[in-house]
């Protein structure tokens, strides 16, 4: 085992694709994710689970089908299974994404801004 | 669904009670709990699963029996299934806590300090 803490600021250092999510730590069969993001993703939906967003540091807007919810620094929300939405920023925030390991950033709707996944820094 | 941003600051204005969990939300079945800590706690394991701690505000120590580890604000760390540790913080520190739901906040260790489970702010 490993004393380090796993400091957040310090892993956004170490990428600087938007919407390409890594792997800082992984609980059970769950992932804990940072993602820098910037202007709009996909409407995409996963079938299998709920995702957690967690604002690090930024704004996210979250659009639904039948709302919208607007995220800023430390504050969170879950997306529940199956529920189709939109995530978009209008300047760079970073963000923590929790889910179970081997959910793929776009869900349900392939797309070219489908990542690689399982990517670790 | 209620289109409200969970904001952690905000949560923790609702409880001042030292190593007592609150849970803020729901991801599938685990839980993310706000807990404010200060001085020592118990040394315990969870047999079942890992444990994320996530610093909010403060310094938390956390020992093991081979080691120790110090998270500030914006760091966490992954306490594997079934290790002993005991998490203790100089001064009061914000910290919230993801586990599977159920999970008691001593673990294998009964003690004063084992705090009502599923208590929802």
């Amino acid at each position: 085992m490993k004393f380090e803490p796993i400091n957040f600021k310090n892993k956004f250092t170490k990428f600087t694709e938007h919407w390409s999510p890594r792997v800082i730590a992984e609980m059970n069969d769950y992932q804990f994710k940072l993602v820098k993001v910037a202007s709009e993703f996909v409407w995409h939906s996963h079938p299998q689970t709920d995702e957690v967003f967690i604002v690090i540091e930024g704004c996210l807007k979250i659009e639904f089908r039948d709302g919208i919810v607007s995220l800023e620094t430390g504050e969170m929300f879950v997306i529940p299974k199956g529920i189709e939405h939109k995530p978009s920023a209008s300047s760079e925030c970073k963000i923590m994404i929790v889910e179970p390991k081997g959910i793929v950033n776009t869900g349900d709707a392939g797309s070219e801004l489908t990542a690689q996944n399982d990517l670790w820094i």
